[in-house]
C-alpha cells in the first residue's frame, strides 16, 4: 500500500499547483536529493465550525473532489516522501477510506484521531513509528516527520524540502508568515491592555518538521494539559526537548482554509491552476490552422497559453497526459467523430480522475452558402455526447462560427471564440455542458 | 456635496451585503438612532504589493467596479454617517475623483495622503475638523470619527453602530478577531524564541472609533517615530490620551483584502450577495405560470429564491428597485418585445449603476408542431440586443425549451433551466451574453 512504484496508468503530473512551466517540477525533483526518510502526519479531525457549514472543511468538495484529497496529492507527488498518515475522527474513517479509493491515493494510511489536535498528531506519530507492531516495523520509522494541516492544500515541494532539511539539521523547523494584523492583549473586561510590536512577531503556520526522535520525545514527556489545551508542536519541542525550531518564511499560499471566504479562495486557486493553458487540435486543415493561430494570439491577451497540434499522434500524444483543456476544431463537418475520438483517448488515459477536463468542440463553417443541409449542426448530438461525458468527469461544450471574408467581422468572431473558451475553461460549469454557443 | 438627501433616481438599496432579507436593513436603520455626529476616515494610499498585482488592491475591479467604491458604499448607505474622507496618494487623486463621479458617490471628500499610514489618517482627521478653514468649519467637526480600511468592503451597519457607540462612551473602540495562527517571537537568527498563548491575544482589525478629541490629541502628541513606524491607532490613544479602547469582536467578513487569494474571496462574496434571488415575469400566461412554479421549486434546491410576478406594473414595479436578476418568460412568441420592455424599464430606473444586472429570456414553445417558421428563435436577434445591453451593464442571456407531455422529459428540462439560470446569475459572465441556450 505504501509502495513508491508509479502506476503507469496514472498521469505523470497530477496537478502541480502553482507550477506554471510544464516539466519544472520534474527538474526540481531531481535537484531535491533527500537521502533520509521523510513521512507525513496530516491531522484531519477538525469540525470546520468556523466556515459555518455542515461539512468539515477538509471534506468540502472542489470541482468534485474533497479538499483533503488535494492536500494528500500535494505530498504524494513528492518522490522523497515515503508515507502519509491521515488522522481522522472515528466517524469519518469510512469517508476517508472512500476518498483514498476513489482518487486512487497511494502512500496513505488512515489512523483514528484523539479528542484534541495534539492527541491526534501523537496517534499519527505512533503509527509512523510502528509502535506495537514489533521491531521490524519500528526499524521503518522515518528520520523526519512533517506535520501539516489537511486544510492547507497548496504546499509545494520546494518548501517541503526546506522544512525537511532544516528539521533534520536542527531537530525542528516550522513555517512562518508576517502578521497581517497587529496582535493585542486584552484585559478581562474586554479593553485594550497593550499591543505587540508587529515586526517582532510572526504567525506560526504549517508545515512543521521534526526528527522522529524530537517529536516522539516531546509527546512522551508532555502533560495532560498540553494534550488538552495546547496547539503548537514547536512549543512542545522547545519545552520538552530544548529544541529551538528553525523558522522559515513560507509563501502566502500556505494559508489555512478556515472561513467560508477561504473556500472561495481555494476554489479560485484550483481553477487558476487548471486554466493556464489549452491544447488546440486542428486536424491539419488550413482553415483550422489559421483559426488556431488567431486564437493563440487572442487567448494570450486573456492570460492563457495555447499549444497548436494537428492531432494527438506520435509525440503530440504527450498532451493527453499533461493538459487539462482541449479545443478540437472541425471544419465544415458537423459530425462529432473527431471529438468522439478525443474523448475516447482521454478516457483511456484516465485523465479525468483528479480534475474535470474541458473539451471544446469548435465547428468552423467555411462553405459559401449558409446552412446547407448536413452542414448545419444539430444541437441534440453534442448535448447527448456531453451528458455521457459528464458522467466520466469530462465537460464538453460546443462553439460554432462562420468563416468571413469581412476581416473585421472575422476578427470579432475569433475574439469571441477566445473569450467564450477562456470563460468555459475557467469556470468549468457543469450546467453548461452540451451547449452549442455562437461566436 | 455632503447633503444627506436621497437622490430619488438612486436605488433604495444599493447593495446591502450579507443582508439577505429585503427591508431588514431599513428596519435596523430605524433602531439605530445615533444622536451625535459620526464621520469616517478611509485611508486608501496602500500600494497593495502583497497581492502581487500592478494595481493597488483598493482599485482592483470587481464586476466592473473598484473595491474602494464598495467600501465607500458600505458607509454611504448608513443614514447616520455624515461624511467620508478618503485619503489617497497624490498620484491617485484623479483616479479616485473619477470613481466618485462614475458611481455617483455622495458624502465623500478626497484628501491627499502622507507618506505613512498614520500621516494619512492624520490628514483625514484634520480635514474632518475643518482645520485651517475657520471657526464655522471647526464647529462642524464630528463627535466620533470612525477609521476603516479601504480594503475591507464588507462592513455592516450593525457593527459600525457598536463601534460608534463604544467610541462615544469610552473615547476609543476597535474591532478584534480571534487569532487564526499561533503568534511566535523569533530570535534574531530566525529560531523560535517563544510562542504566545493564543487565548490571551486577539488580532486588531478595523473599523476603529474615536471621539474627535481623543484621536486629535493622540496625533498632536505623538512622535515622529510613531508617525513613521506605527500602525495601530488604538496604541496612540492609549499612550497619549490614557484611553483604553473598548474591544468588540467583529464578524469574519471584516477581514482585510491583502493577498491575491483575498481578491477571489471578495469577488465570490460580492457574487453571492447578488445571486440570492431573482424575479420571474410570466406575462400572465398559464404555461409560463406553471413553468415559473416548477422553477421556483427547482432553484430553491440550488439556494436561490424566486419571486413570481405577472408583470412589473403597480406594486410589482418595486422589484425593479430591489432585484438584481430577472427572468422573462415568453410563450410561443419568438419576438423579443417583452424583454426589450424590461430592459428599458431597468435602464430608466438606473439599476445597473453599481452592479451588472442579469436578465434571462426564457423562450417556451408549447405548439405541437416543432419549428413552425416564425416560432423558431433566430439567435441573431438576442445577440444584437445583448451586445447593446452589455454596454449599459445589463447582461442578457437566452434559454429555450419545449413543453413536453412526457413528464419525466419536462421535469428534466425545467431542472436544466434552473441550473443554467442559477449558473448564469452566479457567474455574471460577460463572454456568454446573447447566447441562446438549450434546456
Amino acid at each position: 500500500m505504501l509502495s513508491e512504484n508509479r502506476d503507469p496508468d496514472r498521469p505523470a503530473h497530477p496537478g502541480g499547483f502553482l507550477t506554471s512551466e510544464a516539466g519544472k517540477s520534474d527538474h526540481r525533483r531531481a535537484e531535491h536529493c533527500v537521502d533520509f526518510s521523510v513521512s507525513v502526519v496530516l491531522p484531519a479531525g477538525g469540525t470546520g465550525e468556523r466556515t459555518g457549514l455542515q461539512t468539515p472543511k477538509q471534506y468540502c468538495s472542489f470541482l468534485g473532489r474533497p479538499l483533503i484529497s488535494y492536500t494528500v496529492q500535494a505530498f504524494e507527488r513528492v518522490s522523497w516522501i515515503q508515507s502519509i498518515v491521515v488522522v481522522v475522527a472515528k466517524e469519518s474513517m469510512d469517508l476517508m477510506m472512500d476518498v483514498i479509493q476513489r482518487f486512487q491515493h497511494r502512500k496513505v494510511r488512515v489512523v483514528q484521531g484523539g479528542l484534541t489536535r495534539h492527541r491526534s498528531i501523537w496517534n499519527g506519530v505512533l503509527a509512523l513509528g510502528g509502535e506495537g507492531e514489533g521491531e521490524s516495523a519500528a526499524a521503518d520509522r522515518p528520520k523526519v516527520v512533517i506535520i501539516h494541516d489537511a486544510v492547507r492544500p497548496f504546499v509545494e515541494e520546494d518548501f517541503l524540502y526546506k522544512i525537511a532539511m532544516a528539521a533534520k539539521e536542527q531537530g525542528a523547523s516550522g513555517a512562518i508568515r508576517p502578521l497581517v494584523s497587529t496582535v493585542i492583549a486584552t484585559t478581562a473586561e474586554g479593553y485594550l491592555d497593550h499591543s505587540l510590536e508587529r515586526a517582532k512577531y510572526r504567525a506560526s503556520e504549517m508545515p512543521q518538521g521534526f526528527t522522529y526522535d524530537v517529536i516522539h520525545q516531546a509527546y512522551q514527556r508532555c502533560t495532560e494539559s498540553d494534550f488538552e489545551f495546547g496547539t503548537e508542536c514547536l512549543h512542545l519541542a522547545l519545552q520538552y526537548c530544548g529544541t529551538n525550531a528553525k523558522l522559515i518564511q513560507g509563501p502566502p499560499t500556505l494559508w489555512k482554509v478556515t472561513y467560508k471566504r477561504d473556500l472561495a479562495a481555494a476554489e479560485s486557486m484550483i481553477k487558476d491552476s487548471l486554466s493556464q493553458s489549452a491544447c488546440i487540435i486542428t486536424g491539419g486543415s488550413a482553415h483550422a490552422v489559421s483559426l488556431a493561430a488567431a486564437l493563440q494570439k487572442a487567448v494570450g491577451a486573456l492570460n492563457m497559453e495555447l499549444e497548436v497540434i494537428p492531432d494527438l499522434m506520435g509525440e503530440s500524444s504527450s498532451y493527453l497526459l499533461k493538459e487539462w483543456n482541449f479545443i478540437q476544431v472541425s471544419v465544415d463537418c458537423s459530425c462529432l467523430s473527431e471529438v468522439e475520438t478525443l474523448l475516447r483517448d482521454l478516457e483511456a488515459a484516465n485523465r479525468a480522475l483528479l480534475h474535470p477536463l474541458v473539451v471544446i468542440w469548435v465547428h468552423l463553417s467555411c462553405a459559401d452558402e449558409p446552412s446547407i443541409s448536413g452542414r448545419k449542426v444539430e444541437p441534440d448530438g453534442i448535448m447527448e455526447l456531453a451528458s455521457a461525458s459528464k458522467l466520466r468527469n469530462i465537460l464538453l461544450y460546443g462553439i460554432q462560427l462562420r468563416q468571413s471574408k469581412d476581416t473585421e467581422r472575422w476578427e470579432r468572431s475569433v475574439l469571441k471564440v477566445a473569450e467564450i473558451s477562456s470563460t468555459l475553461i475557467r469556470e468549468r460549469s457543469p450546467a453548461l455542458v452540451g451547449q452549442l454557443l455562437q461566436a
